[in-house]
C-alpha cells in the first residue's frame, strides 16, 4: 500500500442526512464566532425569561395579591446571584481555556468524587433540559392547535430526533440553523420590554384587559421568610443554562477564552435586562399568575393593546426558543461526556468523533435517553419540571467551591510560582481574596437554593434525581476501576517475552466432507500436533466417519467421543478441559471448528452453532483459542 | 481418555423440572401399551363428541326446529365416513409400521409436493388443535368462574406451558399423567348415553326442562341439499384427531402395528358409539342448539333429572378432555416435524432428541407458536375455529389418495414381486380393487368436505390457512434446497486434497501492551509470515506505537494505516481486501485480533468490538480466517 493512500468512508444515505465526512485536520475550521456562539449556547438560558417571572409570582400568590409586589426585589436578588455566577464563570473561562465546566474545575481543585458528582449532575440536567424544553415547546404548540394534543409524545420525540440530526451535521451548521430564531426571540422580547417601559414612563401603560382569574390555593399564608426564599428559589430557574458556555469553550474560534468570555457577558446582560424588565412591568399592569394564560402573554397583550402581529411574533418566538433550548444541551452533553470518557469514567467510545467531527455517540445517547424520558413522562412539563434544576445548582455550587479553593491556592503562591494542573495553570493573583469571597458566596447561595429546591420539590419527583446522581457516580467509578485495572494488567512493566513451545490443535469433525477437510488442511498449517475429534451419538454414523477418515484424514489421529446422552458440545468441553489441565506453561491449545457460511443469513438457523456454544462455554479459559474456519457454500 | 468414559449432563434445575436424562439405549423402554396409547392419542378425537352434534344442529336450525330431526341421518353419514377413514388408516398402520401418517403415505405414493402439502396441513392443524382445545377448555372454566375471564389468555398460555413440560418429561410419563382424566371422560360419557338409552327404551326419558331459547338467524331457509351438506361438513369436526395414531406408531410397544391398529379400532368404536348415541338422543329430548347452554349439558340434565353429581362429573370431564386434546397434538407434532427434518425439509435440529428422548425442539416450537396464536386471538374459540379442520381434511384426502395409488400399484404386481419404498414395501394384494375403492371414495368425500369447509368459512378466517399452507410448503422446499445444495458442495466426489502453500498472518494492533503481544506470540506460532497492522487516527499516538514496536515487536513488520476520517474497521478491511485480491490459490490469510476477556459481561460495552465487525464485514470472503486471541484480564 503506497503511503498517503487511505480509506474514505463509502457514500451512503448518511451523507445525505448529515453531510459529507470531514477529515480530522478540518477540526479548526469547525469552530464558531461570538454571534453564532450566542445562538448555540444561550438559547437555554434566554428561554428561561419565558417562565422565570411567572414561577416567582406563582409562589407569592400563596400570600395573596398584595404579596405579588415582592416580585421585583426578589428578581433583583436573583439578578445579583446571576451576576455573581456570571463573574465566576467569566473568571473560569479565562482560567480554563481548554474548557472549564464544573467537571474540570471540580476535578482539578476538589478531587475525583466531587468532579464525578458535578459531571453526573450536569449530564442528568442536560437530559432533562432536552425533555423539559421540547415538551414545553410542544405544549405551546398544542395550546394553539388542541387537535395535535393526542400526538404530543410523537411530536416531541420527532423534534428531539430533528435536533439530533441537525447536531450530527456539526456545530457550525447547527449554529447557523438556530441563530435566526434565537435572535428573533431576543429582538421581539426587547421590543416588548422597551415599548412597555416607554408607555410606563409616558403614563400610557394600562392594566391587563380581561385578566385570568386570580387563583388562590386554599387559605392565604403570611409573607414569611420561607415563602420569600421559596419564591426566590423558584425564580432561580432563570440561571439554568448560564454554565453552558464554560463547557463549550473549544467550540469557539481563537482566541477562544476571549470570545467565550465576551459571549457569556452578552448572554448574562441580555438575560438580566429582559428578566428584570419583565419582573418590573408585571406589577404596574397587574399581571396575574395563572395556568390558563402565561404572564408573558398578559404583558404582551397589554403593551401592544391586544393580540396584533407583534403579540403573535413574541408568542411564536417564545415557543420556538423553548424548543431550541434543547440545542444547548446537545452542544454541551456530548463534550462533557467525552471529557468523562477521556478520563476513563464513561465508555471510551464516547471520545470518538463521528464523520462530521462531532461526538456523535454522545449526541445519539442524549437523544435516546431524553426521548425515553419524554415517553415515560408522556411529555408532561408539570411532571418533568420537579426533576429539573437540582443538578444545575449542585454543579454551580461545586464549581464555585472549586474556584474558591483555586483562589486560596493562588493567594498562597509566591509571585512567579505556579501549579500545573491537568486543566489549567495556577499562578499568583493579587485580588485572590476578593475573588475567593465572590466564588465562596456564590457557592453558598447556589447550595442553599439547591437545598430549598430539593426539600420543596422532593415529593414531586426531585427524589428521583437525589437517588440517581449517586447511582451514576457509582457507575462512573466502576467503569474507571475497569479501565485502571485493565491498564495495569496490560502494562509492559516487568514484561518478559515468552515463546510458545507446544501448540496442540484439535479439529472438530461432525462428518467427513469438504468443509471438515478444509478445516483439517488449515489446522495442519498451524502445527504438527493435530488431533481430530468426533462426537458420536449414533454408532452406525461414527463407524462411517472412522472409515472415511482413514481415506481422507491425511494420517491425523481421530478421537471418537461417545455421547450416550446425545450431548454435542459438552463431551468436547470435557475433552478440552482435560487437555488444558495437563497443559504445560508455554503450551497453547487451539480448537478448529469448521463453519459453513451460507448464502443467506436465515440459513444459519439450519445448522448447529457449535463454535458459538464452545466459545460461550470457554470464555474464561486461559491458553485456549477457538477458530472458526469458514467454508463458503 | 479411557474408552467407555463419557460425558454425563450436569445436574441442573432442568432435572427437577423434566426428569433425569435418559441414554439413547433406553429408547425401547420409553414406548407405551394400548391403554396408555389410547389416552395419549385419542383425547383429541374423543373430545370432539363434546361439540360435533351441536355443530350439526346449529346449521340445521337455519331451516327451523323441524329440520333438527335430520341430525341423526347426517350423523350416520358422518359415522360412515369415519368408518371409511378408520379402515383406511388401519390398513395404513399395517402397511407402514415405521409410522404412516399422511406425510409418509403421500411421500411414497404421490411425490414430494403432495407430501409436503399434507405435512404442512397437519403441522398447522396440530398448532390449531392446541390453541383451539386449550382455549375452549379455558372457556369452560371461565363460564364457571367469570372472575377469571380477564386472565383467560394468561391461563391458556400457562396451560400450554404445563402440557409442554409434561411432554418434555417423555411420552411414557405424559401418557400416565393424562390416562386418568381421559378414561374418566369416556366412562361418564358412556354412563350418560347408556342411561339415556335405558330411559328411552323404558319410555321414562323426558324432554329438556327450561330449554334455552331457540334462536333463528333471520328468515328460515328451506332444507336444501346445500344446507344438509353444510351441516354434514360442520359435523365432520368429529373426525379431527382420527389420524393421530398413524403418525405415532413408533411410540407403541412391539408389535407396534398390531398395538396401534387395535388402539385405532377402539378409539373409532368409542367415538362412533358416543357420537351416534348423542345424535340419536337429542331429538327425543327436544334439545335446542344454543350459545348459552351446550347440547351436552341439556342432554345430561335431562338424563340425570337435574344438575346432580353425575351431571357435574360429565361437565367437568368435558372441560378436562378439551384441554387434554392438546396433548395429542404434543404427541404428534414433534414426531411429524422430525420426519420433515429427517428428509431435509425442516431444520435438522428438529430430529435431535432431548435429554428425555423426546423431540424437545418440536415440543417447544409447538408450545411457542400455539401460545402466540392464543395471544393474537385472545383465546377466542369463535375466532380460532374457522382456521381449524381444513388442514386435517386436506391431509386425509391426500393420504387416502396415496393409499388408493398404492393399491393400484399392488394390484399390478405379480405374486412374489415387491416395490421397496422408503416407508414400506409394496406387495401384491388379492383384494386391491375393493381397498382402492374404499380409499378412493374416502379421499373424494374428505376432499369435498374440505372444499365445503373452505367456501363456507372462507371469510371467517379459513383464508389464512389457504394462504398459509402454500407459504409453508415454499419454506419447506427452500430449506430442502439449502440442504441438497450443501450436500452437493460438501460431497467428496472428485475431491483432491490441496495443501496450503503460503499462510500470511496479520495481527491487528490498537496499542502495544500485554494483550497485543500475547496475540503476536500466538501469531508467530502459526506462520513465519507475520505482519502487524495499526490504524492511525492520531499521529502522536501512532508515533508512540511505532517506537514501542521497535522494542517489543520481535522484529515483525509494522504497517501503519492512516485514517484521516477516524474510521477503524474500514482501513483494515481495505488492506485485507487488497491482500486477498493478490492471493495465489493455495494461499490463505489469517487475521489475528487481540480480544480482552473482561471479568463481567457488561465490561464488553467499554471496548470496541473490532473482531466482531471484521467478521461481519468479511463473512463472504473465501481464503480468510479471523481469529480472536483472548487475553484474560
Amino acid at each position: 500500500m503506497e503511503p498517503g493512500s487511505f480509506t474514505k468512508p463509502p457514500k451512503t444515505w448518511r451523507n445525505w442526512l448529515i453531510g459529507n465526512p470531514l477529515q480530522t485536520a478540518d477540526a479548526p475550521n469547525q469552530t464558531i464566532g461570538k454571534l453564532i456562539g450566542l445562538a448555540v449556547f444561550a438559547s437555554d438560558a434566554l428561554s428561561s425569561t419565558a417562565y422565570a417571572t411567572q414561577e416567582i409570582l406563582m409562589i407569592l400568590a400563596y400570600a395573596g395579591a398584595s404579596a405579588l409586589t415582592y416580585v421585583f426585589p426578589i428578581s433583583l436578588a436573583i439578578v445579583t446571584l446571576m451576576v455573581i455566577v456570571s463573574i465566576s464563570y467569566e473568571q473560569t473561562i479565562h482560567a480554563y481555556p481548554g474548557g472549564g465546566g464544573a467537571y474540570i474545575v471540580a476535578r482539578d481543585n476538589l478531587g475525583e468524587l466531587p468532579a464525578q458528582t458535578a459531571g453526573a449532575a450536569l449530564l442528568t440536567d442536560y437530559i432533562l433540559t432536552v425533555a423539559v424544553s421540547i415538551s414545553s415547546g410542544v405544549a405551546q404548540i398544542t395550546s394553539a392547535f388542541p387537535v395535535l394534543f393526542p400526538f404530543r409524545v410523537e411530536i416531541a420525540v420527532g423534534m428531539v430526533l430533528f435536533v439530533m440530526l441537525i447536531n450530527l451535521r456539526g456545530v457550525k451548521e447547527s449554529g447557523t440553523a438556530f441563530a435566526i430564531p434565537t435572535y428573533f426571540f431576543v429582538i421581539t422580547m426587547f421590543i416588548t420590554v422597551g415599548v412597555g417601559f416607554f408607555k410606563y414612563l409616558t403614563g400610557t401603560l394600562g392594566t391587563v384587559v380581561n385578566p385570568p382569574a386570580f387563583e388562590t390555593a386554599g387559605l392565604l399564608t403570611a409573607v414569611t421568610p420561607f415563602l420569600l426564599l421559596h419564591a426566590f428559589s423558584s425564580g432561580t430557574s432563570a440561571l439554568t443554562g448560564i454554565e453552558a458556555i464554560s463547557n463549550g469553550i473549544t467550540a469557539f474560534k481563537e482566541p477562544r477564552s476571549k470570545n467565550a468570555g465576551i459571549t457569556l457577558i452578552w448572554m448574562s446582560s441580555i438575560l438580566a435586562t429582559l428578566f428584570l424588565g419583565i419582573s418590573f412591568l408585571v406589577s404596574p399592569i397587574h399581571a396575574v399568575p395563572s395556568e390558563s394564560e402565561t404572564v408573558i402573554s398578559q404583558l404582551a397583550r397589554t403593551v401592544f393593546d391586544g393580540q396584533g402581529p407583534l403579540y403573535l411574533a413574541l408568542i411564536s418566538g417564545t415557543a420556538v426558543i423553548l424548543i431550541m433550548a434543547a440545542n444547548t444541551a446537545f452542544a454541551d452533553f456530548p463534550r462533557l461526556s467525552a471529557l468523562h470518557a477521556g478520563d476513563g469514567f464513561l465508555p471510551r467510545q464516547m471520545t470518538f468523533r463521528g464523520s462530521r467531527l462531532v461526538y456523535s455517540r454522545g449526541i445519539i445517547t442524549l437523544a435516546a435517553v431524553s426521548s425515553m424520558l419524554i415517553i415515560i413522562f408522556q411529555a408532561s412539563v408539570t411532571r418533568l419540571i420537579p426533576l429539573y434544576a437540582i443538578g444545575v445548582f449542585l454543579s454551580f455550587s461545586l464549581s464555585q467551591a472549586g474556584m474558591a479553593l483555586r483562589w486560596w491556592k493562588s493567594g498562597h503562591l509566591k509571585d512567579g510560582e505556579q501549579i500545573v494542573e491537568p486543566g489549567s495553570i495556577v499562578t499568583h493573583d493579587e485580588k485572590w481574596l476578593g475573588k475567593l469571597f465572590i466564588n465562596g458566596f456564590g457557592s453558598l447561595c447556589t447550595f442553599v437554593v439547591m437545598v430549598v429546591f430539593g426539600i420543596t420539590k422532593f415529593k414531586d419527583g426531585a427524589w428521583i434525581i437525589i437517588i440517581l446522581i449517586p447511582v451514576l457516580v457509582t457507575i462512573f467509578f466502576s467503569i474507571h476501576h475497569h479501565y485502571k485495572n485493565l491498564a495495569k494488567k496490560l502494562s509492559l512493566q516487568n514484561y518478559h517475552s515468552t515463546t510458545i513451545k507446544r501448540h496442540r490443535v484439535i479439529v472438530l469433525i461432525a462428518g467427513v466432507h469438504r468443509g471438515s477437510l478444509a478445516a483439517l488442511s488449515y489446522a495442519r498449517t498451524l502445527s504438527e500436533d493435530v488431533t481430530s475429534v468426533h462426537v458420536s451419538t449414533d454408532p452406525v454414523e461414527s463407524k462411517k466417519v472412522k472409515e472415511k477418515w482413514e481415506l481422507y484424514g491425511e494420517g491425523t489421529r481421530l478421537v471418537i467421543l461417545d455421547s450416550p446422552y446425545r450431548l454435542l458440545v459438552e463431551p468436547v468441553m470435557d475433552y478440552i478441559s482435560k487437555l488444558l489441565e495437563m497443559r504445560q506453561p508455554n503450551e497453547i491449545v487451539t480448537v478448529v471448528v469448521p463453519q459453513f457460511v451460507p448464502k443467506h443469513w436465515w440459513e444459519n438457523f439450519l445448522h448447529n452453532q457449535t463454535a458459538l456454544m464452545l466459545r460461550m462455554g470457554f470464555i474464561f479459559k486461559p491458553g485456549l483459542v477457538i477458530i472458526e474456519v469458514p467454508y463458503q457454500v
